[in-house]
């Protein structure tokens, strides 16, 4: 780790002293650049993408080279290779997101569920050395997963975004299938973290997308306490240093249960204020956030406005990481990105 | 209002005590009822239900006279009664729910905006004046309209449950458009919720439906000042007695905030604890909700449980208004309502 040329976004994490505030972006290597555009139009489908290595690291690296102010990367994959690799029939359908052909459906379904083998996610943990390699330690990488309930929602709906009408039906009539469900996803969430860190990424994020569709009684339950188990299982499992970051989109209600689930940093949106976080948290993990996406499709003057609160919301001191709350639109300039990044550089010094 | 035969909902509102707490459902005359699915079939499409003065009063009453534990009617309407007198080209399209044809797109679009004749909404008050007559005075009936941020979204985005792009675009780019999109509509509710006062209702609700999309530095300037001229404007047109309802789905976090507003009752959504939300709002408002809808799919067990641990968490005492904390859904067993209602008013009285 003390090799990272710059290692500002781990310092952070580490809750340790920096001079300006880190930031990346959530899909930081995605469809609003045209470089990326161009090298998915070789490559074809979205997973064959993922599934190659040197389109896997050649995306990776394109918004690192375009933007220098950029203070991690992230592994370019999707967090529904797990159930991909547990052959739920994944497919990308134009226009309408991912979508599973065999969707769990019964109890019979769900007691064939298994954990994946890891040979079947070898493709990923390729991708993660040769991206590491590519990188030279100029900054951090970032290896994800999603969580346990997050995954579910895709394997019982069928695809995401929806009323979770499918999967809530199931959780509140046969509680035994979901928990079942959700078992094997955390054992299977952990041990391909535990891969990506053994192929040499710097930290891991959950993606939590869709535990915020949980009344605030049931989060816990199903949501949170898996991703706890998994924070569990990689520290017993050696990977203390690594840090851990979890994100709960909608979960800005639910902070002091994040916090005991013991990650290094929490993910927040736009929703939730980064000072009345902070109070709530107390300093014990870092934050990770929050601006609005949809920022980034406005006026050059709003976003330096934007930025700057956002900046001013935090305050003082260590523990803040620069980010949207969700990932980027394929509707962004790419000039734009370059004025957010600018602004976060210049004027977070002053609070460091 | 001294007249209504069971007015524990309008006393609810007073937070004066009652014997047990109140309950209605939102969308409680809907798809889930055979007997609304074949009045449905003979009105034709769903806005000639709503401009039909004996259908919308047939379909309102539906509920009421299956459920007799049931403390309120709400009038069968839309909240895009008010965008459609605008001209905008509403149209519901089977399966993909309300759309505009004629969206506000430009400068241009903006400017011919105007406060609609409420002529063109008296299909509304002649509703609201049958169903009162048919009700008898047994409960109290609801009127309510969108807030003007979420009719903005509409009319701007064309449609609903959209990322919101297009309206956020212009609102980061073009802050006076959108504040003279948001004034025509806080005025146009203004006048129609007066209308329906004067027509009968005991009490109005703003469904702020998209409120929640908003950052907290944007939720008051966009979506709660607005609301609160509404509030402000009926009170001074001498309606301070008729007690208002305001609800930003997903605006769990800005409780403080809406209480500034000066409503009789805030509605909340699952991801809100009520034992919290009644601490941070003080006893100054009534809280309405906050059940799951797909709580109703399943087991009877569970929704007992569930039932009963939303009556807990608000504990003692007078203010609370049992509700979902959306829509019921469509695929609600009609059964399983009437076992939510009857462990309400038996699990209830202990409190009161």
């Amino acid at each position: 780790m003390s090799s990272l040329i710059n290692d500002s976004f781990i310092k952070t994490l580490q809750l340790k002293k920096t001079s300006y505030t880190p930031v990346w972006i959530m899909r930081q290597a995605g469809r609003y650049l045209p470089e990326y555009r161009k090298t998915r139009a070789n490559a074809g489908s979205f997973m064959d993408l993922c599934r190659n290595t040197d389109f896997a690291t050649e995306v990776t690296l394109q918004p690192l080279d375009r933007y220098p102010l950029l203070d991690s990367a992230i592994l370019f994959s999707d967090i529904l290779t797990i159930p991909d690799a547990m052959n739920l029939g994944l497919d990308f359908v134009q226009g309408e997101g991912p979508q599973f052909s065999n969707p769990i459906q019964n109890e019979s379904d769900a007691k064939k569920l298994d954990i994946p083998s890891m040979e079947k996610l070898s493709y990923v943990f390729d991708a993660v050395r040769s991206i590491k390699e590519a990188l030279k330690n100029r900054v951090p990488l970032i290896g994800f997963a999603g969580s346990p309930w997050t995954l579910a929602t895709y394997m019982i709906e069928g695809r995401g975004g929806t009323d979770f009408l499918t999967i809530k039906k199931m959780a509140y009539s046969r509680d035994d299938l979901i928990h079942h469900i959700l078992k094997i996803n955390a054992e299977s969430v952990t041990q391909y973290l535990a891969e990506q860190i053994k192929a040499g990424v710097n930290a891991v994020m959950i993606f939590d997308s869709w535990g915020g569709a949980l009344s605030h009684h049931d989060y816990e339950k199903y949501s949170l306490n898996y991703m706890k188990v998994i924070v569990q299982n990689l520290n017993l499992m050696g990977y203390e240093d690594i840090p851990k970051i979890i994100f709960t989109k909608g979960g800005g209600q639910w902070l002091k249960q994040q916090v005991s689930a013991n990650p290094n940093a929490i993910g927040l949106d736009w929703q939730t204020s980064l000072s009345e976080a902070r109070k709530i948290t107390n300093n014990k993990v870092a934050l990770q956030g929050n601006m609005d996406p949809s920022i980034l499709l406005g006026s050059e003057k709003n976003i330096e406005h934007a930025v700057k609160k956002i900046l001013d919301d935090y305050g003082e001191g260590e523990g803040h990481i620069f980010n949207l709350g969700h990932g980027i639109t394929q509707f962004t300039e790419p000039e734009k990105v370059e004025i957010m990044l600018q602004v976060v550089r210049e004027y977070s010094q002053q609070f460091h």
